[in-house]
């Protein structure tokens, strides 16, 4: 376990706001650590609609089956949240955890089994007794407030160093509603999904269908534009909820994707999942810089976002800027491993705005004093342009430092 | 640069024999290191065959153009390789240098200059000055001798920390030939092809699509089978000559691939190969441990490799192997993130003789101590059955450490 927090972490923390329809509770339930929260619990008024989207692993953890299965309804009442044991590969015991739970999770609210989603995140292949938590539901349902959206990013953490929040506000017409985020990380951070857990929810009234096409869309960019080790969780989880209590100011519900009015509301959305899909990547194991990656000049957007990925989860690029050595023949390296259509005579290589490779070769123009000063940065940006075509994509990673090899050679034990 | 021998190197090298037709110099041209050789060249015998393969990188260098174009003609009468300058995304100017540097070796050989192949290791985006060791070429060439093996090893060496070389004998009919092979890792070790450079030659007598043949069948389960850090050199080259020297004392040539004495070669060869793609992986930057990961059970061979790689390529897994923790979970992980078709709970997984996981669950006669013990070895083999058809493959690659990092923080500086 790291106890520093991320260099790269947010100068300050916002005070999340309350959302309309949710309230949350937080509790110590021991299940791995002690002296912290590790139970998360959100009960949401009745009409609250749900979206999701989760891990593409073939081995999913038994709550992303629990979730996947309740999501089609698209009605949800209750959403617990468990840290320390991602119950992923636990066979029947894992299925009989997240039944016992649903189950004790709808009692509590008062609703059906089918309204309650689960996470849990941890260690794998450890099984979770229900047993150990699901006696606090019901005082924990009882007692729920709407203003703990900064605790809540708390008990969800497991090799976090910072709480990952994010708010807005955004006009529906004339009126406001509010979205609010919370994620975590930090390890087994890759596409696709890409965050290990991530919960969002508006006061905004919102049909499932819509609010499952918007997120859809919205990770794209965002969640599923992040990598940190290139390797993908079995609990990855992203689910955002409409509670529709802004309706009772008068907001009117959107039930179709062409609502005019949707189109702030989706560009608030995805600038909120953004933020969130960051600060999973600000808090990488070990991270020290934070590398976003553009590839322009592509054949197409798809051919774009495989260069980049190739460039960012190259363990030799991120060595280098770990190394803060401009070494742009490693990019080349990377852009020539994707398989994607490339011309080594037409290829371009930024970092920052210093063009260091044009034409198949080093920019005679380049200055090395200018390039090393810009790779002491935090941030850094690198571009590669491929000459071929109109195809862009962006994505973020982090470096690789020693630390990522010490956090992740002893997180078990 | 790393100065300590890779604790996995094989305990003695031996000393490599002479292959008649072949005739081997080293130089010290000083092109990026001082004090040790960096310039290799073989002189081979009028009528030597080759065959070759090389990066599927998009982003080639200069010397693997000049070979794939000469590759076609299938003769070979010498190779010139130099060690600090891959002469990789050089432009024009390094395509005026394997010119340059292929004409001059070629006015010393006495041969054309399609004949001559060439490699380069080292930094990618310098220009390499073929001004530098081109006027050694013909004093090389005048005194090579046959025993020099050991040497060449040592001049193709970057960061490799021991000489990597293989030698075999086989019965061709009722007489015997030899096969040498040397190779150099050990960064950007992955598939396809793995090793940065690797040249084999023998005295049999082989037609040259016979002898491509072999070497790109021969690829499959040894150097298309290793990862270090899954990324791709601009640079992978494996050649392969063979100076039919043997046919003076009486062994017939080999010109077609049905020849029933090539069942024993291949077999020579295939092992040969692998002898030098493991030391590849033994020497792997910073590696301390080696991985052996079989995949069984899947529904094709290709699918067990992805998977196998998959696996081969976390980092999760290779750090975990890295701190000595059984830590069967992120196997879990990696399988689930191959994309490939996988049943959780049909997945037992091994360390060694130990098995964790069974039927999509922890293993509950596993022993934690002993699985821990065997952590300790410095060879580790994994195996995930996916329980769904016959297909298998087997990988290696090794481990995550800091020194990987360290290594690689500040290789260009």
């Amino acid at each position: 376990m790291s106890t520093a927090v991320s260099p790269l972490a947010p100068r300050r923390t916002p005070q999340m706001p309350a959302i309309a329809g949710v309230r949350i509770a937080t509790a110590e339930a021991g299940i791995k650590y002690k002296g912290r929260t590790d139970l998360l619990a959100m009960v949401f008024d009745p009409g609250t609609t749900v979206a999701g989207v989760f891990t593409r692993s073939k081995c999913p953890s038994a709550p992303v089956d629990l979730c996947r299965q309740n999501l089609p309804r698209g009605s949800a009442r209750a959403l617990v949240v468990n840290s320390g044991n991602a119950n992923a590969f636990t066979g029947m015991k894992g299925r009989e955890t997240t039944g016992l739970t649903a189950k004790a999770a709808a009692a509590a609210a008062g609703c059906d089994d089918g309204e309650v989603f689960l996470a849990s995140t941890g260690v794998i292949g450890e099984p979770l007794d229900a047993g150990r938590f699901t006696h606090l539901l019901a005082d924990m349902v009882r007692d729920a407030r709407p203003d703990r959206w900064n605790e809540a990013a708390k008990a969800i953490m497991t090799t976090d160093t910072f709480p990952k929040v994010a708010t807005a506000t955004v006009k529906l017409g004339d009126q406001t509603v509010t979205i609010n985020g919370i994620s975590k990380g930090a390890g087994m951070i890759a596409p696709d999904m890409a965050t290990m857990l991530a919960f969002v929810a508006t006061d905004a009234a919102i049909a499932a269908p819509v609010l499952q096409g918007l997120l859809s869309k919205g990770v794209g960019a965002t969640f599923n534009a992040i990598t940190v080790d290139s390797d993908t969780s079995t609990s990855d989880t992203l689910l955002m909820f409409a509670t529709g209590a802004a309706a009772a100011r008068g907001v009117a519900p959107i039930t179709v994707a062409s609502d005019p009015r949707l189109g702030a509301f989706r560009r608030a959305l995805n600038r909120l999942l953004k933020a969130l899909a960051l600060q999973v990547v600000r808090d990488g194991e070990g991270a020290r810089k934070l590398i976003e990656i553009t590839v322009t000049g592509a054949r197409s957007a798809r051919s774009a976002r495989k260069v980049a990925f190739s460039i960012a989860n190259s363990p030799l690029v991120k060595t280098a800027i770990a190394g803060e050595d401009a070494n742009w023949g490693r990019v080349v390296m990377a852009v020539g491993k994707a398989g994607e259509p490339a011309d080594r005579d037409r290829l371009a290589i930024w970092f920052g705005n210093t063009r260091l490779a044009v034409a198949g070769a080093r920019d005679p123009d380049y200055s090395e004093t200018e390039a090393s000063a810009y790779m002491k940065h935090d941030e850094v940006a690198i571009r590669a342009d491929l000459g071929l075509g109109r195809g862009k994509a962006t994505v973020w990673t982090c470096d690789l430092t020693k630390e990522y090899v010490a956090i992740n050679g002893d997180y078990r034990s």
